[in-house]
């Protein structure tokens, strides 16, 4: 950590946070400026230390040196880790698709989807089961038996199921039925939820918060990981900014930064990080020739009549079209697809 | 709701799309523009029939007229509502002041705390118990033996005890203990706790997450209001943008919109919305003037060695200036301060 | 343009609303709903009516129906436009690349780069010699001398020049020397500047200001067409977020919008999206297989000891490596490259 | 400057970039901390260094420690700058209001805008004669004439005319009408432009960008200064966020963060930082508290016919209403008003 004193900073305010770093377990190194003084603070990391320096008499401000995450940092695990369930691989050079309807609704439309989505060649069905929804008075999902028509899909297809929960105390449940436990955008930083999914033997599928920084959605990783929960894939589905014209803004760039700081996956989510099926074909082929690690799509036999999320998923034959491309633009990139 | 066409829409599609608008139960009224078509679609808002309609064929976009939440609405309940918990009086004219540390840390920090804001005019004492923390390494609260000491400082000073809840299975002993359940930014879409608090009989201080946009936070509310409680307190806290110097960019102008939009009231927090002590005491002047209905603000008896959030608490001294600037504010624009 | 009445509003204010329009040369119809009135105002935009009619007593929204552009619009022109200078060809399923320093330096390096771009598959050079930079203690380029060096470069391989003019009056000078004028993204609202590229007979890159909509560059670019310009290609080159790994961020789904909205063509500079040359290369690649029609790219010998931005540019030999992939993402996506 | 190592930086990486920190004039301290290697780079600041430090191998990241403008610092001029003009003083405990439409349309509005202004007491008569607007098809402003009926306005009534200069070509023609130069948000970083205001003898109003970071805004005023002009005053007009109930978002806490950074002055603009009339008054009374410099707000004698920007201006008797308050609110924070 470096402590950049003020311009004006007197000699008894550098002596004040020489002694500060030192009682935090920090060794201080003095160094004088030509213009200003700064205090290098070397040591491991003492959580709070940062805020506190902060505002210590005559601080201009703190820069920390080492990234607050551990175990998700690639400096401790170089080697990319690889997310396996059933036939879905993702990470290390593998591309897994997960595909289905934002909504499970019924055995027909989830089966239906379940078939067209594996023929196209994804490895994984998605389907909400117990759906967040902004407003009170949206479609809920079908909960439990949303789960059992999941479950059944799944014995169609060996397809992996992933599926969304919402509540720390819904994580047994939703286990028993599905083979990847989504932790949506909106509950990235609900804490008690990281933990049971981290003590679960399940993979989780991580999804960023709208406004959360890398660090932050690393972070939300590392409660995971910590627990003990090996298998986190984390997941771009946009961030929130002043563009209107999309209803999220989709960074690629992500993935390369994703693949500098951490080992864990990066999954890249085209359907909620645009809004617009229009814009998922291509915003699919993208993410592949950025080399993201797997694509969750929305897919729906029947998009107007949709439940939920209608205006943003693709039609069978539309993903098959998609699919085809992703596996030439894979095949131009190097990764490997199912 | 407004369908508007694409410009060279054909008849087909319009008719389609006036069946559909019939078919969700509203009375559609083609009006043919020079340019292009469009479709009003008349009667009580019904849920996804935007969603549904937006991905017609031949639909340029769907403009919702009507605001999706009901009991919040303003239209609905066009007085102001004053929330009243002890002394606190938040809301209609009155200006509630919730102020303390961010977390309990001992008996001695929270009972001077109390004693020093009380003095200083608050009528409400706020302070972590259970915190939420972007890292697992931080500290996490004293949880139950925190609620304990809130309570003792009550006991001694008949403040109200503000303090949050993180979670649903967490409700009914936070409600014990305290006056108001606050739920943070970060959860302000964890649906299953905002159900949990509205079934209780305790106000509600209800922030708004750092990217949800003022639409989605009234329907975070709405949820709360539509279990029974009729008693939430919106709270602005800032939002995420570039810029860097603040933690969150602090707009005060959601204190006009919010009186615009609903009868809750709003209270505004300084500390978190602009990350640094030395902008609180004028951003707490700023928020009286643009006629807030409470404040709540970090203080401290010792912000350097806070074991959270240190560097944005005010000590007792200039909590107590502040104050006494905000009181002239107050009078300045016509709110009542206890 | 819809008028969207408040609830409560009167029959007289709607009256008035309704010779409000009618004043305005629209033709007013009104709608009565179940819970508010709504007024279309059926004819040609008229400008400021918006603004107008925003103000009106009881009103509560204008909502506009028409896109404030024309010219540049694909209902207009539903043919996508080709640019073309010299072997450059950007547009209608062409992919041009343009590359180069940052700024011209010296003869060896705008000649050595001009060359190495060139045989990697570059048809364009880019280079600046007037550099409008943040702080005035900046290098701030070359300026004519610099241009003679693009002039000489361009004679030695054949590549269009590419260069930015940052004021109305170099225009001339700059138009001298150059195939194509850059307006950059600190002068895409410079309305003087736009005007008078416009009034040139060279091709027009305008580059996206960081937090313009896609409609103010579309109006933008509409300045420069109704000067009698038809030669504009747009650029993508990232917006201002919360995000601060990257310098700004690259949202490649303006590609699949522009091309929906507009027939102008749309340049991609995964340089200044991402800030970073580490991410530059799958970043162009994904820009390739999102269908962009052009990519723009900083190229350096020696990053290292450039004058400006050598954290975002690539070596030759990375340049060459990128355009080999981009070539085989091209072929994947079915864009023709020279 | 701090370079930080990577991780598994190398004995080589190292020596290179302490060899690459010398050559550049500064004097490199390296410290082995327990997990990484940082070199303090001690001396002036030298251009371009960051960004070249950036690159080299093994390098993480750059840490600036000095501010890069040094004029507007106010570490070079501890006390607060007053620009004085005619009656209006905006800084250094003063609150300077200026006022008027944002077009000028015709003798009859600015003569009686500034009339009214006048009576509520503002010192300065805003009002654009060259306007830039979004649209190419909207009012351009009245030019010359527009120059002319200000400085009629400013004959009738002692108000120090305020008005906006948009291309450098322009200068010297709006400089000898007016009594203050505007620099708009638009042309924040227009160079030319900046070093024309610079090289007057008027003072200027240099508004920031929506995207602008605070430390470009200074470095913008930077240019001016550098000019040998020190009357430069800052303007506060909101920044772009993803908040669309509001035109801009406008963070008040940019007034202490500027007081604190810099000498020069800041005017809070919350017409166009909030884009509704309804908001102006409240906003305004928190400019105030929040101890603004100045005030610059639009008013109209007919806000519903404005040629432009009628939504966000006051009326005569609102305006008047809103000084009354911020007079209140002024003497409540300790401000002189005019």
């Amino acid at each position: 950590m470096i402590v950049v004193m003020e311009k004006g900073a007197t000699s008894d305010q550098i002596e004040h946070m020489v002694q500060r770093v030192a009682s935090l377990g920090l060794k201080p190194h003095v160094i004088h400026g030509t213009e200003r003084t700064v205090i290098a603070a070397v040591g491991e990391k003492r959580e709070n230390a940062k805020e506190s320096l902060a505002i210590g008499p005559g601080v201009a401000e703190v820069v920390p040196i080492l990234a607050p995450y551990k175990i998700a940092s690639r400096e401790v695990k170089p080697e990319p880790s690889l997310v396996t369930v059933r036939d879905l691989k993702v990470g290390a050079g593998h591309l897994g698709v997960i595909a289905g309807p934002c909504s499970v609704e019924n055995e027909e439309q989830i089966i239906s989807t379940a078939r067209a989505v594996k023929a196209a060649g994804a490895t994984a069905l998605r389907g909400g089961a117990f759906k967040p929804r902004t407003s009170p008075y949206s479609f809920q999902g079908l909960k439990e038996v949303g789960l059992q028509l999941l479950a059944q899909a799944r014995q169609e297809t060996g397809l992996a199921v992933v599926t969304e929960v919402i509540a720390s105390e819904d994580v047994e449940l939703v286990a028993e039925y599905s083979d990847v436990l989504q932790v949506g955008a909106r509950n990235m930083q609900n804490y008690r939820l990281l933990e049971a999914v981290g003590n679960t033997d399940r993979p989780v599928l991580l999804k960023r918060g709208p406004s959360a920084t890398m660090e932050e959605l690393l972070l939300a990783a590392e409660y995971i990981l910590n627990e003990g929960n090996p298998n986190v894939m984390l997941c771009e589905r946009g961030v929130r900014t002043f563009e209107s014209h999309t209803r999220f803004t989709l960074p690629l760039a992500s993935i390369a930064y994703v693949h500098r700081k951490t080992h864990l996956p990066i999954v890249i989510d085209p359907s909620h990080g645009t809004g617009h099926a229009y814009m998922v074909p291509d915003m699919c082929a993208a993410a592949v020739a950025a080399k993201a690690d797997g694509l969750i799509v929305e897919v729906h036999p029947d998009p107007e009549n949709a439940l939920s999320d209608g205006y943003q998923s693709l039609t069978f034959a539309q993903f098959e079209e998609t699919m085809q491309t992703c596996r030439r633009v894979a095949e131009a990139v190097g990764l490997k697809m199912a």
